[in-house]
Parts: C-alpha cells; sequence; structure tokens
C-alpha cells in the first residue's frame, strides 16, 4: 500500500472512496489499550480541573504586570520557582540571561493630546524600544499615512517629514488564526526606522490589534543590527485613529503634543524557569512544553501569557499525579522575555547548542495564544510521523480539535529550538478576540474562560503524554 | 363602549377576543390622510438621511469631550450656535447660567495603584465632585465592603475605617431599560459622604456599567444640602475590582495609593441652547425636543449625549425641510451641564416658571440614552389622550416600535418640567450595552450604529410632526 502514500491526495482519496474494503493499514499508528486509557483518563480529569485557572488566577493577581527585565518580571521568576516546587516538580531551576532594558518610565501613563485643530487627550501608548520625548514634551504637525507601504514610497527628496510626526493608519483584520498580525505588525516594527531616516520627530500609528475600545496596543519594535530609537513612537487606540483621521479628512493641519520618559536603561537579567519530571526509560529524551512568564506592563498579563502558563504547568501537574512516569522526561520551561525578542527561547535554544542536548529534544510546543478552546491540531515532524498524530488526533475529537497540517509552528518560543531542527506540534486556539485584548490594558484575568481553558488542559496532557510516553521519533529522517 | 375603559385590562381582551365584531370606536383615534401622508414621508426621508450621524460626528470630532463649565463645554456652544443657524432654524439662542465648576485637573489622568501586598497600576478616575488628594499622593489600608448596604450597616463606633480607603464592590446588571443604573448608582453618589462621616481617607467603589472592559466610569457624587467632599472619591474599572476582590479574599491586608488634582474651581457659566420651528399657527404653544450638549471628560461623549444632538437636531430639520409649518412651535433645546446635575434643565424650567410660558409648554421629550434603535414608545399624559398615543403607536410599527405604558418619563433634562406639570413621551432605546460605554473613555463615535441612527431619527419626526401639528391637549384635565 505504500504506493498510495505517494499518489495526490485527490487520487488518494478517489481511490479509498471507491474500493469500500480496502484501508491503508500500513499508514494508520493505533495506540494501544493501556495508552488509550491513560489519554482518555488525563483528559477527562483536566476537564474537570481548575488548576489551569487558579495558577493563572495567581500569576496574574499576584505578580500582575511583569515587563521582562523588571523586578516585577523578577517576582515573577520567585512566584514560578515555589508554585513549580510546591506542585512538585523536579529539578526547578532559573537559567538567568542578560538583555538590554527598555520601560516605558516613571508609570504606564504616557500623554499624548491633539492640540489643534480640535484639542482633546488622545490614548496613546509608547511602543517597545521607542524613545522619550524631551522633558516639556514635542508637538508637532502630524503627516497621515493610509498604510505603512505609502510611508514606503513617499518621496521626501523636499524634507517634507523632517520635524513631523508621521501617523500610519493600516488596520488589521480579526482572524480564527489571527494571520492579519504580522501584516499589520510591520508599521509597529518598522516604521520608527523609515519615519527616523527622513527626519520625522517620531512616529505614532493605529494600534494593532482588531478593538474598537479605546485601548492602545504596546508591543515591540525591531531593532535592526541593534539600531535604537532615536525618536518617540506611539500607538493610538482604533477610536482616537479614528478621530485623526476624520480631522485629516476636513483637511485642517493636525497637531499633536506627545510627553513620555519611555527608553532604554541599560542592562538587565532576566531568565527561564525550569520544572522537570524525569522519565522513567529515556530521560535524556525531552519533551519540551513551553509558556512565556513576562508580560505588557499596560495589562496583567493573562491571556498573553498567563493562560500558556496555567495551560503547561497544570497538563504537566496531571500527568505527574496520574501515577505513571512517561518513558521520556517533560520538561516545563516559563520563558522570560518573550515580548521584547524572544530573549529567553534564543538564550534557552543557544544553550542548549552549546551543551549538546539539542539533538535530545525530541518535540516541543507552547500555548501562547490567548485561553479560548483549541480547534487545531497542526504538526510540523517527519512524514514517518505523521500516522502517529492522525492517530493523536482521532483521539482529540471528542474535544471539538480538527487535524491542520504538517507546516505547523510550536508558538513563538519554540522558533529558535525549530529553526534549529527540533519538531514541534501546534495546539492552535481559536483567536478570533484574541487581538481584543493583547497588549493593552485590557488583558486581564477576566477574560478567561474556565470551561475554555480545561479544554486546553485536556489537549495539552494527551499531546504530552502521547509524545512523551512513546519510542517514536519525530525528526524528519528519523524513522 | 366608553364603559370598557373601565373594566380590568384582561377581562376587556378577553371580551374583544369572544366578540370578533366589537371594536372600541370611541376610543380610537384616526389620524387624517395628509397627516398620515406627511408623518410617513417624513419617516421615509428620515430612514433615507445621514444628518443625524454627521451632526454627531461633527460635535464628537471638532469639539470631543465637553465637560460642564469648561471652555470645551463653552467651545461646543459655538458649535451648535453655529450649526443650528447653519441649518436654518429661528431664534437661536443661548441662555446662560451659572454652576459650581469641578474638574479632575490638568489632565484626565489620574494615579491609582495597589501598593501592597502586590504592587500595580490600577484603572481608577475620580467622580464628579470628589476632592484631591494631597500633592504629594496619599496612600492607606483599602476596606472591603462588597455591597453599599453593608457599609450603611457597618458598626464603626471603634472608629474602624478612620484613615482607611472604603472600597464598594456592588455590581450593576445589564437590561434594556437600564433599570439596574439607579440602583448600581447610589454607592457612586453617596458613598462618599457616609465613609467621610466615618473619618474614612477616601472612597473607591467598583465601576457603575456594565463593562468588563478595562474603563473606570466616572459620574456626579451627590451634594446633600450643598456639601462638598473633602476626601477623594474615584471608581476602579471592572477587572481592577475583581483585583482587589481576589486580593481581599485572600486574607491579605491591601494597600492603594492614589494622586488626583481632582477638585470645585469656583463659580463658571454654562448654557442652554435654544432654536426653533415658530408654529404656524399657535406659535406660543411648544413642543420641547431635547439633548444635552455637555459631555463628561473621559470620552468624546458621542453615546452620552452627543447622539441626542444629532436625534432632534435632525428630526427638527427634517422636518423645517419638508415644507409645511407644524401649528406649533417647534424648539429644540440642547441642555448645557446636564451631567452635573440637570443644572441646565433647572435654569431652563426655572425660567419659564418665571416668565410664564411654563404652562405654553405642550409636551417634551429628549433623546439620552445612547443611539441603539427605539424599541419602545411610553408616554406620560392626561388618560384623554391616551388613544391619540395608542394611534401614534399604530404608525410607528414599521419601525419595529412596541407601545409601553402612561408612566414614562421623558429624558432626565425634562424630569423638572415634568416634575411641574408638563406631559412628556419617552422614545425609549435599547440600552443593553449602552453601560458599557456611559461615562467612560470608551464612549467614541465609532459605537454608533447609522441605520439605527436614523431609525431613531424616523420615531422621532412621526412623534415631533404629530404632537406638534394638532390641537390636541395632553395635560391631564385638560380635555
Amino acid at each position: 500500500m505504500r504506493v498510495l502514500t505517494a499518489l495526490p491526495v485527490f487520487l488518494l482519496t478517489t481511490v479509498t472512496a471507491l474500493i469500500p474494503g480496502l484501508t491503508l493499514a500500513d499508514d494508520t499508528y493505533r495506540f494501544d489499550e493501556q495508552t488509550l486509557q491513560a489519554i482518555h483518563d488525563l483528559s477527562d480529569t483536566a476537564l474537570e480541573s481548575d488548576l489551569a485557572y487558579e495558577i493563572t488566577r495567581s500569576l496574574t493577581t499576584e505578580i500582575g504586570p511583569r515587563l521582562a527585565g523588571t523586578a516585577q518580571e523578577a517576582r515573577a521568576r520567585e512566584w514560578a520557582v515555589a508554585k513549580l516546587t510546591g506542585l512538585g516538580f523536579e529539578n526547578v531551576r532559573v537559567e538567568p540571561f542578560d538583555l538590554d532594558l527598555w520601560t516605558r518610565g516613571t508609570s504606564v501613563i504616557e500623554e499624548a493630546a491633539i492640540t489643534a485643530p480640535y484639542p482633546q487627550h488622545l490614548h496613546a501608548i509608547s511602543l517597545g524600544g521607542a524613545a522619550a520625548t524631551p522633558d516639556e514634551g514635542l508637538e508637532a504637525e502630524v503627516v497621515f499615512f493610509s498604510s505603512f507601504d505609502d510611508l514606503l514610497a513617499f518621496d521626501d527628496s523636499d524634507d517634507a517629514l523632517a520635524g513631523k510626526l508621521v501617523f500610519i493608519n493600516d488596520r488589521m483584520v480579526a482572524t480564527r488564526t489571527g494571520e492579519g498580525y504580522g501584516w499589520a505588525n510591520r508599521k509597529r516594527q518598522k516604521a520608527w526606522f523609515h519615519a527616523e531616516d527622513r527626519g520625522a520627530a517620531g512616529v505614532l500609528i493605529r494600534s494593532v490589534g482588531t478593538s474598537s475600545n479605546r485601548f492602545a496596543h504596546t508591543g515591540m519594535m525591531s531593532r535592526p543590527e541593534g539600531r535604537k530609537a532615536k525618536i518617540p513612537a506611539l500607538a493610538v487606540s482604533a477610536p482616537d485613529a479614528d478621530q485623526i483621521e476624520r480631522i485629516h479628512e476636513s483637511g485642517e493641519t493636525l497637531r499633536v503634543r506627545l510627553k513620555t520618559s519611555a527608553g532604554w536603561r541599560g542592562e538587565a537579567t532576566s531568565g527561564n524557569v525550569i520544572a522537570e519530571i524525569t522519565g522513567a526509560e529515556a530521560p535524556e529524551e525531552i519533551v519540551i512544553i513551553g509558556a512565556h512568564l513576562d508580560s505588557w506592563d499596560n495589562g496583567t498579563g493573562a491571556l498573553d501569557d498567563g493562560a500558556g502558563v496555567g495551560i503547561v504547568t497544570a497538563a504537566a501537574k496531571l500527568i505527574m499525579d496520574a501515577g505513571q512516569r512517561p518513558r521520556r522526561t517533560i520538561r516545563v520551561v516559563l520563558f522570560g522575555a518573550e515580548e521584547v525578542g524572544l530573549i529567553g527561547a534564543r538564550a534557552y535554544a543557544q544553550a542548549r547548542k552549546d551543551d549538546g542536548t539539542l539533538a535530545n529534544h525530541v518535540i516541543g510546543s507552547e500555548s501562547d495564544f490567548g485561553a479560548r478552546e483549541i480547534w487545531r491540531l497542526n504538526s510540523n515532524v517527519g512524514e514517518h510521523a505523521l500516522p502517529f498524530f492522525d492517530a493523536m488526533h482521532v483521539q482529540m475529537q471528542h474535544l471539538g480539535i480538527t487535524r491542520g497540517n504538517n507546516e505547523g509552528n510550536g508558538g513563538p518560543d519554540m522558533y529558535p529550538l525549530q529553526y534549529m531542527g527540533m519538531p514541534v506540534a501546534g495546539l492552535d486556539q481559536n483567536g478570533e478576540d484574541y487581538f481584543e485584548f493583547h497588549h493593552t490594558p485590557n488583558d486581564t484575568f477576566d477574560k478567561i474562560v474556565p470551561a475554555e481553558m480545561a479544554q486546553n488542559v485536556a489537549a495539552w496532557v494527551m499531546f504530552t503524554w502521547l509524545v512523551a510516553d512513546t519510542d517514536m521519533t519525530f525528526r524528519p529522517g528519523m524513522e
């Protein structure tokens, strides 16, 4: 039958439909009865458990905002060590690393206002990496760009942007996959240096995100070749961007005043918090499940990514409590400094490359897309392992999960490891309203629905148990 | 048939159901064909018109926030005079009045933070009438009350509240009528003096309103016998109130720091803006349709009450443009200083009492509950005029409007006139999500749906034309 797998999918489908008796026996992976019993018991337990919810409640209440490199993030690491130790994990430890510290200044409050033609307050927030205004603030005329592409194409041979504030108005669209984010993010990441190079005094963007609520959306700016911005760069909320757009359309000259003390503060320490369930038979083989501990400073990081911390920690704990150790080691990694450029993830991957344990990482995944239900199982593994994932998916169908494709990603903090060849899985959450809350003050604990979170944990215990208790390899060419 | 109207309603219903040929001819009011043609033409025009939307766009963009007694409110009056004059209204004028000015200080930004046990920022806003903290701020322990009633019942014989911050956690429920607002508002209006009398250093309340968004909800505090608060009083957003509640439940001592420069600033001027369509046959008889021009300072007052300004102004303008003057004068009144205690409405009513024209006010109504569709026609008129209103309702059924009862109110700025005996009608809007936005930064123009606003105007042109072009009286005992 093997030959059939080389046929185009539509033909394969046709053949199996025409010949009812034909089954692709060689391609169907079957879990043994004991394994099936184990994962369904775990799923049942997870659906009844509020552990993930309670962990996230604890983190978001007792720490709250936890910007990378700050004392708040350090407190979050202490919280995580205490929590993971208290839950009974092994080898709980912090792996520290250094980073360039950026903060908003003394407060999350920054000042922005239209001064002409119609004076009024704006809801705005500095983007990560942006510079301060002068102490007395900065007031300048706004030059309106409908899109980031318009800025790129702008002919500034007459220094038309010198001393001006560049405003960019691109809108993001809501999707279940969140796929509009990358495109919408270009202005957030790159507008500053295009504007700075053209002599602009600062940058304003319509908030990335899909919310019509009056919250400005922060997030990190790019740093090409380590460059640091010399100009302020802020996002304004969608209703404020609408206001700017309406005034622009009126033809009046628009002036805005900004005051922020945002900026780089030298070197600081962050760290990844690691905890394990040592494998019974192949302890050196590692299944890594992750989330990130840091958050933006304007919310309490409940969806991004307190929920992920709760989900993967609870999943590992439920496996630990099920009474039987899996073959392989399950390593929970709560990454530091994700928001500011995957600094923790890069440090983790580099350390594994350096100590030679990278190849021991069998597979990994991160929960970092909120707390809504998981709707799709993606993979990014060797072809030989696809039947294993297809069979895993069959077992997850009671959770309403569909089978995606083999081009999945494992979440942001898996990127460096994935880039270095580690297979990943994607337990994809419904992101339709994720960007209503993400990176705004509105990312708070009340936005989490306990039953949806429990569904996440149910999928994670099944996935984690199956990949940790098998001797199946997932790397391409390793069958 | 008259006797039937004295029977209980259920019996009346039974009788008419049992005797198909029976009609209540005496009680059925019928508009003449010309009137029917006029109001349906007006309704059709209104449903196609974006005038209300454009007026509201102009006010919220070109003025934005307009707190009573401030320069912003004065600019709004100038805007209104120019707009009403430009639209062709007659007798456009401002009736000024004085008020005690209260402002938040130099900025809409106030500082609030939990300092212990888990330091983090709070989203908070002073309530109207609250006092400033000392310049350096105020930090104190929080005493948690689940409800306002618990504060009232609290035994403070041991000075347990002295120097503390009183926190009150009552939750408001969302309804179509908004009827939960009054109850929920008790804490906003009255907690400060109960707390101040018990020696408290300040008051914090869970925001009135139904939003789970991280916006704090402002609004005026009561001033019994003109008393002014000596302590700060702020609302925190629902997610922040949740945070305070969780920390309270943990048993830890909670401390909060506040910094605000809110306070009374002496006497200032506000004013009502008035415009008319002079009646063709009985110009001294006045139908008053109103809205309020002032808004809270944290939003742009789009739903409260820029929408009302747009709706009643557009309704009057469409009648003006229909080519036929109604019998009576239609008076559009855009009230000042509604939010801070119906100061404009009281001044208007007092002036009419003083100049003897109160009795000329045939009927009135205000649009001040957002911009969602009108779902109910209420009245508060003499019994003899009920058939007129029932017949009016029949003509509004194509707009999806139900007939309410005769215990309606005409909106906040009609209260003083209604109290003095003026009949009113209530064109009740769907308020299910009104308190998601009301009195928060989130009250912005993008929240208005043009088609819903047009439906409002359609109902208002029908109502306004019918009451202005009739010789029907509406006062009880005036048949």
